[in-house]
């Protein structure tokens, strides 16, 4: 180690050197890689339930929260279900070395794109160690090499868990190097790891609200930021009211905690009379507490149904994260555009509508990752959309937008043969 | 204007508020308010030249250099050139509205992808007033907004241009505010527009190398960086002679001060004796400086040719931009592509081969743009390419690579359309 370098700066130029061989690795070699690895998760569950359990303790002693606590600690069936993970993604189809676009000039020049890896992928995050394997996975079946940094409280889980990975990678032949875990907690060494962009091609932050908008800002290489939906879903004056009930109740209830659930629900004041109380005695009875707007309130507060208050100013445009809706009756289409278009995130809007007009306005006009007619916003989801594994949900517009398979862990260069063509 | 906020805020708001209409903006509207602005370039002619002449009679006082002074200079030819790429943009195909990847799920969704403008793009340039019609209309095609900030030293030229483009396009329907010049000269501006991350969603800078590296190292949004070019053409032992003659002169002497011009000729050993000769006689002919490696200089110096000299460790990599080329004699395909991995920018690359082999290697393992077998380099051109109009050429990996087209200046939105479908 050069000891002019620091971790970050020998780590980050390692992973550099490998990714230049990791780009034309054969599928072969990455899938072998990727089972040795799910081999090796297994084997080695005990050295790695020991290291969590020191990090476990840590929080424990630390008075860490049970959620907190929960998503850091690792099983046997948690472990078993990462190799299966890994397993799934070594099924994948290799997204590196298709050509597409190919095509003859009139010079007789083919031109075209062929995929290629992004290079060097930079991963910060909290908690959850089993990031660790996610991201190391998804990196190397897309010939990218990785620099991890976990957060300091799964910092022994995460360095037993990268020392599977690399030995297992790089005894089936992937470039050593090309899996890095920055074990080092100061700080500074984020900020640094932010302004390399000529060795880190793409950062993915994963974590909160804070983590993400800090990358984000700071970093001067491309960042995939996702994570943050507040969704509505608009129930048309011409909605099936069987279709609003299941969709609304789905988006909202199936998995409340994560990015792509129900938080506002907007209603024709058509409608509202007949499909309010309908939905609000679903979500009453699943506990689902409606916040409402002041004519959604004269609707629903005779029903005497549990937890039916009023809501305030803060609880438009909130991602709730938790059994909570706020409810707003509207006018009209545009007024329920102008709200998603004032409060929305940029992830998943839905409308749920049998007029023709009013779908092909909202897949038109809502600008979003992900705009929906008649389904719930919950279908929001690398696995759902058949990408197989997801990175991650992008609410940027540039590179990539709304779920991220393996595909948008690539880019491209043009390939130009020709047989002595010159340019006149 | 509100007195709290500053130009480049106010203006970039009304950017941002425009651009929501401008997403779902009919191509004919688009087409109209292009033809138009080309019309009245035509018809204002009288009055961008009287600003021209202020900008140029300014420049000259204060010394400005013979190159720089052309670059700022309008003439009724450059304006009737730029009013035809106007046209020629017009004629283009509206990359907006295509939806692709749709595919129907098992459950019955229907899911796609389809093509959207960015929204805000913000273009950061120097000297050339061209650049101000140039992005402007290629932002105003691909239905984005754009905020532009030209150099103090073509103020006038822009402010008269601006006028023009804006007049055009809002009285043939393009949303009021689309079209945003920024007019103080205060440096202190640019610097806040590359952290508004929430109303630009992309940034383009133009110009020199300092101009571009600020851009990039301090943005927070997404940059198109690129314009900087050390290209290489390797001719390999198999190579066929008058091919390799024919593009490495092409490459160096056709437009030695662009981008995709060659900077180093590698040349295998094996083929030096007798290649080296013939394209150092050519050159020589056009004017080229020779800056040799030694064994190149051993095999040339006898010749007595004009302008061959040694070259220098800080000729490889070097982007010359004019007649000279730096030689090395390579012994391998091995040393030539780690050669253009140490030197190369990232941009354009060729290898003149007849070898089946050696052309396979050559465009899996060279990380570039675009990666050349038996052509000139000097194709590396949205025009070359088949896009039609070229935004620039990026030399960044994520979102687009190579040659930029309208389709580059645009993004997706998932599509998602069902009749009922919620998530088990």
């Amino acid at each position: 180690m050069n000891p002019s370098k620091n971790e970050v700066e020998v780590k980050t130029e390692a992973a550099k050197a490998a990714s230049k061989r990791m780009a034309y690795l054969s599928t072969e070699i990455k899938n072998r890689a990727l089972l040795s690895i799910a081999d090796r998760l297994m084997a080695g569950e005990k050295d790695i339930l020991v290291a969590n359990n020191l990090d476990y303790a840590a929080g424990e002693k630390a008075g860490m929260g049970t959620a907190m606590l929960d998503r850091l600690l690792l099983t046997t069936e948690r472990i078993q279900s990462m190799a299966a993970d890994v397993r799934a993604v070594a099924a994948l189809p290799d997204p590196v070395g298709e050509t597409f676009e190919m095509r003859t000039l009139p010079n007789g020049l083919q031109v075209g794109k062929r995929r290629v890896p992004v290079g060097v992928i930079g991963a910060i995050y909290e908690s959850r160690p089993n990031v660790t394997v996610d991201i190391s996975v998804l990196c190397l079946k897309s010939g990218n090499a990785v620099v991890l940094r976990g957060g300091k409280e799964a910092k022994n889980s995460n360095l037993a868990l990268a020392m599977v990975i690399q030995n297992a990678a790089y005894q089936s032949g992937i470039p050593e190097g090309a899996v890095q875990l920055i074990e080092s907690k100061d700080r500074a060494l984020v900020a640094q790891m932010l302004k390399m962009r000529d060795t880190i091609d793409l950062i993915i932050p994963r974590g909160g609200a804070d983590l993400i908008n800090n990358v984000a800002q700071n970093a001067s290489m491309p960042v995939v930021t996702g994570g943050i939906g507040v969704c509505h879903t608009y129930v048309d004056r011409s909605a099936d009211l069987a279709k609003a009930i299941a969709i609304a109740h789905n988006a909202k209830v199936q998995r409340p905690t994560v990015c792509n659930a129900l938080d506002t629900l907007l209603v024709h004041m058509n409608i509202a009379d007949s499909y309010l109380p309908k939905i609000a005695a679903e979500w009453s009875e699943a506990g689902v507490e409606i916040r409402c707007d002041q004519r959604s309130s004269g609707i629903l507060q005779p029903l005497s149904l549990h937890k039916v208050v009023p809501a305030s100013d803060k609880d438009w445009g909130k991602e709730f994260l938790a059994l909570v809706a706020a409810v707003k009756v509207v006018d009209s289409l545009d007024e329920a555009l102008a709200h998603i278009e004032r409060y929305g995130s940029g992830h998943s809007e839905a409308i749920v509508t049998e007029d023709y007009g009013a779908a092909v306005r909202f897949l038109k006009e809502v600008d979003a990752a992900c705009v929906y007619v008649n389904a719930s916003t919950r279908f929001t989801d690398g696995g759902q959309f058949g990408l197989g594994a997801e990175v991650g949900i992008s609410t940027q517009k540039l590179h990539a937008r709304g779920p991220l398979g393996l595909r948008e862990l690539t880019t491209y260069k043009w390939i130009v043969m020709g047989d002595g063509q010159v340019r006149p």
